[in-house]
């Protein structure tokens, strides 16, 4: 997604070898008009799947979940992240391994909000490890409901969390590839001769 | 606002007389449309202001929050909330209690996105003790930015956060405002002569 990737190069900044910090637009400030534009273009990638619900994790996922689902007309159900955790029976939970802050999170869903036989779509800020899309696939398998693809706003194809998906089948739909930071820039991946 | 009120009697369940739970339109399940209508209704009642930025706190002020930054034309800010804190001056930081938990928060914001002289407009889902809302004015006031008042979805008359709010001269505009539960039935205030 030209608009996105031209975002990144403007406003994104590059820490290291591994890290984009995208805060000035997507996960601490956040520019709606992009956000609305995103989840245009998520319901257009999936727009042959008939959805029912569109999942993500919060906090950062909220924003493009939101108006994917408004496009596709469904509601957007967020997983609460927690640290501690009282189980009750009442939730779906899977555990989140963060490989940045080096320590395992639970992320829950009220059972009463994912169905037998629906259909989802996921939606998360970042694809990386794939620790958090492998989790929300753990909930969405327990609930008994179908995984339509995984909508992701920057996809790092230098991680294993592509490959990891990939493995078990996931179609995912990535609006900006990154292949590497060099010299403190981004590098995309060949770009699909989409028009956006 | 007539929308909101009828989906809180459709879906809201009330436990006890202090709690409301929309968790299943709202704050874990989201009906992206409802998000929507509110976050216009946040921009209309606040058109008279010039409005620099919308700030909310993560996760369940962002739906609403970022639609009325979508209506508003300008960008939107979440701040973080956490337990524990590496203080390192690049934040803003205000506590927040929370009565229903018993615990203590922080909640930060990149000192970038907040500057001098900035107008904003503070979105939360809920007003009952204030805490969050007293946050995010402390966090303003570190900041030297005006609060040009507070959009709140649903506020609870019956507790102490709007007196407080008034006492310091806040703006308040609620969409839903209760007044008691009876009976596990929601009691709103009479509402404005305004159509929805």
């Amino acid at each position: 997604m030209k608009l996105l990737e031209e975002r990144i190069q403007t406003d994104g900044r590059v820490l290291g070898t591994e890290v984009l910090k995208v805060d000035n637009f997507l996960n601490h400030q956040v520019d709606p008009a992009l956000m609305q534009a995103m989840g245009n273009e998520f319901a257009r990638l999936f727009a042959t799947e008939k959805i029912d619900k569109v999942l993500t994790v919060e906090s950062s996922g909220i924003a493009p979940a939101v108006f994917a689902a408004l496009a596709l007309n469904v509601p957007m159900v967020f997983a609460r992240k927690k640290q501690s955790l009282t189980l009750s029976g009442d939730h779906y939970v899977a555990d989140v391994y963060s490989f940045t802050k080096q320590e395992t999170n639970h992320i829950l869903v009220d059972k009463r909000f994912i169905q037998p036989g629906e259909r989802l779509l996921l939606i998360d800020d970042f694809l990386a490890n794939g620790q958090a899309v492998a989790g929300m696939l753990q909930i969405a398998s327990d609930a008994g409901a179908t995984v339509v693809g995984a909508g992701i706003v920057i996809e790092k194809t230098f991680q294993k969390g592509r490959a990891l998906l990939d493995e078990q089948g996931v179609r995912v739909e990535s609006l900006a590839r990154i292949t590497a930071f060099e010299n403190g820039q981004v590098v995309f991946a060949d770009e699909s001769p989409v028009v956006n």
